[in-house]
């Protein structure tokens, strides 16, 4: 997921207050205490870890989705099918973030028990950051594995039109003093969001990032925008058919398994028109079942250091990075200064808590102590 | 994992004879029956795919290693640890194939009884192709994943020298009047044996395929394999990040968590001056401890005939595919018509035959009848 630059102008919000005044839309829309906490968790360290794109700013259209009655905010998942080491869980149409928190708990709790556990999600909407769930079980000491169908935005290769997700998939697992690994990814070359900073910025696209609606190498963020996104490693020719057997591998696992929608059917994540009935698939490995502990932590701090050290091309902008670790210093920023909203960002806050009754200016307010 | 076309001038050898001769060769290396026959199985299952870098082209460099006291032919692996749904296996530095068709095996006999399993292997050698573990499970009725770390040919972004493998995914599932699917990737852009072929026709590389010595995008096969492979995505501009996170990741589950040998330590796979201590990892799920039987394979069969039947492309080669289509096509042809070796891998076969006192004569006479 890409790591945004805080804006210029922006408007300084610590995270604690971000935090429950998120909450308390998410409260105010009719969600029990301890979903709206999940929600908000997630939403915001979206925000903290710089992926402005799946955090607080897309609230407005989760309350679009809550008012149009399109998502169950009240909605509790449950277990439909659970063995020892896999469980089926039906988020019922509620928040995907409160119903994959649950799921991911559930995987670590048994993954302590059995040594590891898969758990699928089947009528659930769009969860945030997949990286999330993934550091909830590295925080648990374990390797965490977190997918996710989307709407259909990538053409498959050879083909025209969009008719599979940007499916992500994130990988964390505890790293020592490197932190955690944790690769948060889109299967596709790039997010549609960074096709509209193109359109902003009258960018030419390079080969690779889509294809316009006549099913040509999209140069121009307009055709790319009527066309599809290309699936991770481009077109044919530069192996785009892995991103999207990949993408497509991610759809079975997390969509077809659990018997959720899946591919062209998915109808778009904020659309008010139907519910989207995603799925989610998470796996948890528990390295301490079958090592001594701290062993596996120890082996990944040694090759993180033999990475972070390596001699770099003569055009690289700095070190060998972890994936992950760009938002982890985000995260850092964050909650030492506060989260950085840009303009646009912070106007649909202030509006969705106007028109809520839950004041925007009482989360800056409350913070004045803790945001830089 | 590349298809390749069959030769032209080659020596069509039956699927039966081809596979009794590799046995019989192996076993003359000092390795059980069982564990020979697992062998066979694999690296002829390669050939027959048309994954000729995978299959018995190898044959010669398994030898070599046998014979240099690096491989140890006769070695049965072990489990170490073990969960309900969790297991550590050590190969002892025998044939990478039969200690991960063990691992698979006992995930998926796992996945039966607690629904999802997942083993891991320590202390091995080249497994072959990673696609076939994956596909042992899809046999099974369930979801395999298979992940191998591999000795280090590509460059982490930003990094001067090959520092991490190729490391292949493969994911595969039934998919009722589809056959299978099954994605079989190195998490390269391309395989080092792409390089080798452009060198041989003397072909100007695409930029994102691999860097020179000097770090910058090599234009020719002589300064790629001079350098270092790139990752899925090719340079960081065209999210070559996320090839490497994935081949990172593969390598945490497959080499740091059993325990082998990972990332820039791992000695050449057929390199003679010591044990490579590879690692895999093994996931299995089983989608009717969840669900009604058949409903997962029908629901799959059902997102694939949208895809095949999508519009495609004006420059399209074809419909779209699913992955793994071409290597099942390919396996059909070679059952029916027998696999066509060419020039230097039938000449490799038989100088190893005459070597071994398994002339590789007599597997060809003996399917006079079986060949095309």
């Amino acid at each position: 997921m890409p790591v945004y630059a805080d804006p210029d102008d922006g408007t300084t919000v610590a995270v604690p207050a971000l935090r429950s005044w998120t909450a308390a839309v998410v409260r105010a829309l009719g969600t029990p205490d301890d979903v709206a906490a999940d929600v908000a968790d997630v939403l915001v360290a979206s925000d903290r870890r710089a992926i402005a794109s799946h955090g607080t700013a897309r609230l407005p259209n989760y309350a679009a989705l809550v008012e149009a009655g399109v998502m169950d905010p009240a909605a509790r998942p449950v277990i439909e099918r659970e063995r020892p080491a896999l469980a089926r869980f039906d988020a019922r149409n509620g928040w995907g973030h409160h119903a994959s928190r649950v799921a991911v708990d559930w995987a670590i709790a048994r993954a302590r028990d059995v040594g590891a556990a898969t758990a699928v999600v089947r009528n659930s909407n769009h969860y945030g950051i997949a990286g999330w769930y993934a550091l909830r079980a590295a925080a648990a000491g374990m390797i965490g594995l977190s997918l996710s169908n989307t709407s259909p935005l990538v053409a498959p290769t050879r083909a025209l039109r969009p008719l599979i997700g940007t499916n992500p998939i994130a990988i964390a697992a505890p790293a020592g003093r490197h932190g955690t690994y944790c690769l948060d990814m889109a299967t596709s070359t790039i997010p549609r969001g960074r096709i509209e900073v193109a359109a902003r910025r009258g960018e030419t696209l390079p080969i690779g990032w889509a294809i316009g609606p006549d099913g040509r190498p999209a140069t121009t963020a307009e055709a790319a925008l009527a066309g599809a996104l290309l699936p991770l490693g481009g077109l044919e020719a530069t192996a785009g058919y892995k991103g999207y057997g990949l993408a497509l591998g991610i759809d079975i696992l997390a969509g077809v398994l659990p018997g959720a929608a899946f591919g062209p059917d998915i109808v778009g994540l904020f659309s008010t028109e139907a519910p989207s009935d995603l799925g989610h698939a998470f796996w948890v490995v528990a390295p301490a079942a079958i090592d001594e502990p701290g062993a596996f932590e120890a082996r990944l701090e040694g090759l993180l250091d033999r990475l972070v050290a390596a001699e770099t091309t003569p055009d690289a902008p700095g070190r060998v990075l972890v994936p992950g670790e760009p938002e982890a210093e985000a995260e850092r920023r964050a909650d030492e200064r506060g989260i950085v909203l840009d303009a646009g960002h912070h106007a649909g806050l202030v509006a969705l808590g106007e028109r809520l009754g839950v004041p925007f200016a009482a989360a800056r307010a409350s913070d004045a102590g803790g945001a830089a």
